[in-house]
């Protein structure tokens, strides 16, 4: 989670892209370096994660890393340069769960604005059940649909991809999920 | 096209995030400030756009600005912070073409790995044929999908968007579109 202790030094350091203003030829502020006029542009990032089955067992991985250390997660993480979605999707689900697999198509798409993170979701099948915890995970388990650690899941996008795979299994034809109605995906007490 | 500009320093500046290699912690090689510590994660950027129609007319801009200006295009531009990606793509309807509309549905997800961009198109209704260029536009206009600037489209995108929204009006109902098979969006010429 580099990313985090790069963030709060954009905002607190005294090095750095650190000065916030409206660069020449922009319309609106970004974190410019006032020792270099280096402009850090801030996007917001893809995360691509699976929902990867094997039969009819759920990969999900015990995070090791803050945030929500300990808690349940699809495997997921930032798209990297270079990368299709889908490859990225696979590759998080190498470094943390040793899983190999292969994607079936687009489960969802989620916008969770509060964190400026556009989550791509998409099913896949495991190639085999043998996974096994990566640095990021403490382990990794195939669980049965009646009995996922429902009350332990680290974040509401993985309550949703869950649910909608859900949907999506019952269903004839679907198209990608969204949020739920009115959900930004903020964090709440107890989710 | 500031974010080209900036690209262009990353590489080539003595100032700002110039040094590539792995930061601790991390496994792979990062742009980092020598000066500073400062690291400049570059991950892919999100493009919105949108395939906007006034009855069965196309809303098309003509670029003002580099690259391919002068060529048509659709509007889109780059998601920013604190925004939904249907928001995204409607201010750029906006910013480019002074056109206000209602997003319909998700068009098309296409993977442009070899310039870091996921592209995501929208179908959108117009509220009003009123359209007009904004700064980024040399013209704008409502074609007719029998009359559109075929030969002068700007991106390779552009084709597939038009292409794919084409094919979805005649399908009881579809998923999102993703890249043609093989097909990269890499500029050839005459594209």
């Amino acid at each position: 989670m580099i990313r985090i202790v790069a963030a709060a030094r954009m905002t607190t350091g005294d090095k750095g892209p650190r000065l916030r203003t409206v660069p020449e030829g922009d319309n609106r502020a970004r974190l410019v370096c006032p020792d270099c006029d280096y402009i850090a542009y801030e996007n917001p990032k893809v995360v691509v994660g699976v929902v990867a089955t094997w039969e009819d067992k759920l990969l999900m991985c015990r995070r090791a890393i803050e945030p929500r250390r300990g808690f349940w997660t699809l495997p997921a993480g930032f798209m990297e340069i270079g990368e299709h979605p889908e490859e990225g999707a696979a590759r998080e689900a190498w470094e943390e769960a040793r899983a190999e697999l292969e994607i079936v198509d687009m489960l969802a798409v989620y916008s969770l604005r509060h964190i400026s993170q556009l989550q791509l979701f998409y099913r896949a099948k495991l190639l085999s059940p043998k996974v096994s915890a990566g640095p990021e995970s403490e382990e990794v388990g195939l669980f049965d649909f009646d009995a996922l650690p429902a009350e332990e899941l680290a974040f509401p996008s993985v309550h949703w991809a869950i649910r909608h795979f859900q949907e999506a299994r019952g269903a004839a034809s679907f198209r990608p999920f969204g949020n739920p109605t009115g959900d930004t995906g903020r964090m709440t007490h107890g989710r």
